[in-house]
């Protein structure tokens, strides 16, 4: 009732969306993840930092270097997957601030002066909720999600990305296919969750 | 052409969508934000850790209290919010796995095992997700957030929460009002965002 969002769309991205463990073969293509991405990069970030950056892991070669780096249960459903992204955190955002945040010109030096650890906290929280923002984009093309935590992210980092790139979650995306998920975990109740003061 | 979810909700969480600076006074209820709740808490998180806590600052007595930590520019947006949350990540999250992730026993053993820094980054990455749903729920409701990080986190932490809760947004919420936001923002290209390998 206090939902102006249509059901369809709540259902589309919330209370029927799962975790999917496996695909079918139907491939992912670089349309649809540019359409994700021309939808959730508008949600917002702190001062517009945007610091997600998004590797696309497409080559049988690339695919079996990125699941080594996986634990073991998590290995045979992303070969499968018929797309899988690596998510990383750009600890150098501040370079595109000029860009990204053109009416404060202060704000490059700002994170400048604030130092490496400063950005690199920066960047943590907002590319985390630019992967939150991505995986509801992933669900709003009709796809299903299933991002991984646990993962050798250092060994990701070494073999695909550089020091400034921090990898934090790793998502396979496609459409579900037989027995694509466990029951639904319960959630907290609202109690449990939310006070007021 | 891409995604399936109906263009007016794409309108409605991200197209349209903005960060509110100004609001109405037309008052947040409880209902709406239960409403909210009860669409992201389905959003996924690793091992359903769902570690976000929310404090909803309704009392005038406490919203001053949380203003004073607050930077010059958003006090007094945040004084004449119809609400206003504080985000935080609950570290001691793991207490809950045996109702969130009873098909695994030993999730709570294993986080114990961890220790607290290792719990306090699963926290944080995880409540960050949650934060973004959370943001997409407001929006789902007919309402403007204006998340803020520009604060003095310690200060409300000590005001407000305990040492196991660290807050890490505050969200202003309700009815946009007039001249509530600034001009879009530029974003990334995306290639500058993407890359396959």
């Amino acid at each position: 009732m206090s939902l102006v969002l249509d059901p369809a769309a709540q259902d589309l991205l919330f209370r029927e969306a799962r975790t999917a463990n496996t695909f079918t073969d139907e491939p992912v293509t670089d349309e649809q993840v540019q359409a994700i991405y021309d939808l959730v990069k508008y949600g917002p970030t702190s001062m517009n930092q945007s610091p997600l950056r998004v590797t696309l892991v497409r080559s049988p070669e690339a695919r079996e270097r990125l699941v080594r780096h996986l634990s073991e249960g998590n290995q045979k459903k992303t070969a499968a997957a018929p797309l899988v992204a690596i998510l990383s955190a750009d600890n150098e955002f501040h370079e595109e601030l000029p860009q990204l945040f053109p009416h404060f010109e202060g704000a490059k030096a700002m994170f400048e002066g604030a130092g490496r650890d400063a950005r690199e906290k920066n960047a943590a929280l907002n590319a985390a909720l630019q992967a939150a923002y991505f995986i509801i984009g992933v669900r709003a093309a009709g796809l299903a999600a299933g991002p991984m935590t646990g993962v050798d992210f250092a060994g990701i980092q070494k073999e695909f990305l550089d020091d400034d790139h921090t990898p934090f979650v790793v998502v396979n995306i496609g459409k579900p296919g037989p027995d694509a998920w466990f029951p639904r975990s319960p959630r907290l109740a609202y109690d449990d969750v939310v006070t007021t003061v």
